[in-house]
């Protein structure tokens, strides 16, 4: 960890939207290290990083973007399906009570998918559908121009010195791969996430994979070393998060030998996005970063993004 | 189906192994089609491969090499447990009784897992261990010598046409992924398998990841293109198999839009390999193809390649 290298200029033309200072300079140092002839060097096919989602990559307040597709859905359905009012999940939607969302969780999640029976494709159809027209109830953005301008710009310094990026988040794997090359320059096979299980049917002679209600994989917590070893086999040499959810996949990754690199985005912008630590402005459960995580990430050298501090942008200049 | 081509020159030095005729004509048909500029062109993110291994790409006579494996260490460790030869599982590993450790299936595979407690990276060590040193019963080849040097030559003129491949397997993910990159050119991020569930622990202050004695996915006959969908996230365009557990892989594979390749290796050489239909001489259950999936490939198109007159070697020559 002590490296010391003199930037280069090309090295300060890039991660425009960071600060110059220790966190920007934490990671121009660990890319060099590892990227540079010498006792740190990574090959580039062990060159793995880890991303979480939501909070990471992308805005998660109010409500996870995934949990408002939902919830659109079912008030689109629900004139049709009034029985679906007596259960607790979608009770919680009607009520826009999303602090009771988040609590009913899995299972509330399970009580919808009961009422879908659709085929892969055609939920990928329909999370598409959504995102093209949906904005955020506050900014009025659309939901994929809520990304962090500071995360593309490290995803491309990452790419372009042949690091192969992974997300690996709690939300749905089915939910995020129809969107993330076109958004995060990260195609579906590069994706890992919590899933439902499926099945394999023959429908009218054509081969599809029906969705059902059933949890698969939980990809979150504990489970996301468990997520990143049975989808990549290998253990990443940097893992990024914001969370206390993302707490074992940066221990996980940071304990590999050799050179590592953890970073959590600590949200800390009342201004420009959210100020999570004060809950009057932000919902309890989404997000969580403990005081016991952030003491961990000082312990074990992880890096620690002051948003406000240290990003210059939050989303990306809009076009036109 | 009907893209008229002239090989090039360059084409009949590719797949030297192959028997000129219409099996090797129906591979290099398919990759002009989708590889050269024309209304069956697929760019390369979505050149996808999928293929099997026991069977397809190394032998599984007179039993699955995994399963070997698995009988090989049981040995090595009953002198130190005898409590297992109670278990029907390890009776038939005691008796050499192939067809009754295949019929014990899972359920035995579980009560060996019950009697380790590894981590991931201890069971990769294990099997490079084993593998170094174990040969096959008859052929006295170790058993990454096995391997099929027609097949070797057709992945590798696979990827200098910028496919991707993907071993899908019945196997066990943690069995392939130590060694398939050097013995196949795939990387651990591109099999696979079936696989047991893992946990992350903590264990004396490093994390690492237990294997469970529990089933978490099996990836055989309509397991497989669930297992593609949740790895991969894309339907493939081709898929290589040789038995009863491949065809809803192929199904679905074929079923896509645009041109499509399904390929079933028919083991008919019963002295450079082995017979399937000679019971006398090949295990029953082991990589069975059935003449209902053989129809089948003739309906849908699928190529068969009959391995004694499709193939002029089996096994790679070997070196020194």
């Amino acid at each position: 960890m002590n490296t010391i290298r003199t930037p280069s200029i090309q090295e300060n033309e890039t991660l425009p939207s960071w600060v110059e200072g220790s966190t920007r300079q934490s990671i121009l140092n660990f890319v060099g290290a590892v990227t540079k002839e010498g006792n740190e060097f990574v090959p580039i096919a062990e060159r793995i990083v880890v991303t979480d989602n939501d909070g990471t990559l992308w805005g998660e307040q109010p409500m996870y973007v995934q949990f408002v597709f939902v919830r659109d859905r079912v008030l689109e359905l629900i004139p049709h399906n009034p029985e679906w009012r007596r259960k607790e999940c979608f009770r919680a939607i009607l009520n826009n009570d999303a602090e009771a969302f988040v609590t009913a969780g899995d299972k509330g999640l399970l009580d919808i998918l009961k009422e879908f029976g659709e085929t892969t494709e055609e939920y990928a159809q329909a999370v598409m559908d959504w995102l093209a027209t949906a904005r955020h109830p506050t900014t009025g953005l659309r939901y994929t121009e809520m990304i962090y301008q500071p995360m593309l710009e490290l995803l491309n310094y990452l790419r372009a010195h042949d690091f192969t990026i992974y997300i690996v988040s709690g939300g749905g794997i089915e939910f995020m791969r129809p969107w993330t090359e076109s958004i995060y320059g990260i195609p579906p096979e590069q994706v890992v996430g919590s899933s439902v299980k499926t099945e394999f049917v023959d429908r009218a002679g054509v081969s599809v994979l029906v969705r059902l209600p059933e949890i698969s994989f939980v990809d979150d917590g504990p489970g996301k070393p468990v997520g990143i070893n049975q989808h990549i086999g290998r253990r990443p040499i940097a893992a990024f998060g914001n969370s206390d959810g993302d707490r074992e996949m940066l221990e996980w990754t940071t304990a590999g030998n050799g050179r590592r690199f953890g970073l959590l985005v600590h949200h800390t912008d009342g201004d420009r996005e959210w100020d999570y630590d004060n809950k009057e402005t932000s919902t309890d459960g989404v997000g969580e970063l403990s005081p016991e995580t952030l003491s961990e990430a000082g312990e074990q050298g992880w890096t620690v993004v002051d948003m406000k501090a240290d990003w210059t942008a939050i989303y990306p200049a809009r076009k036109g």
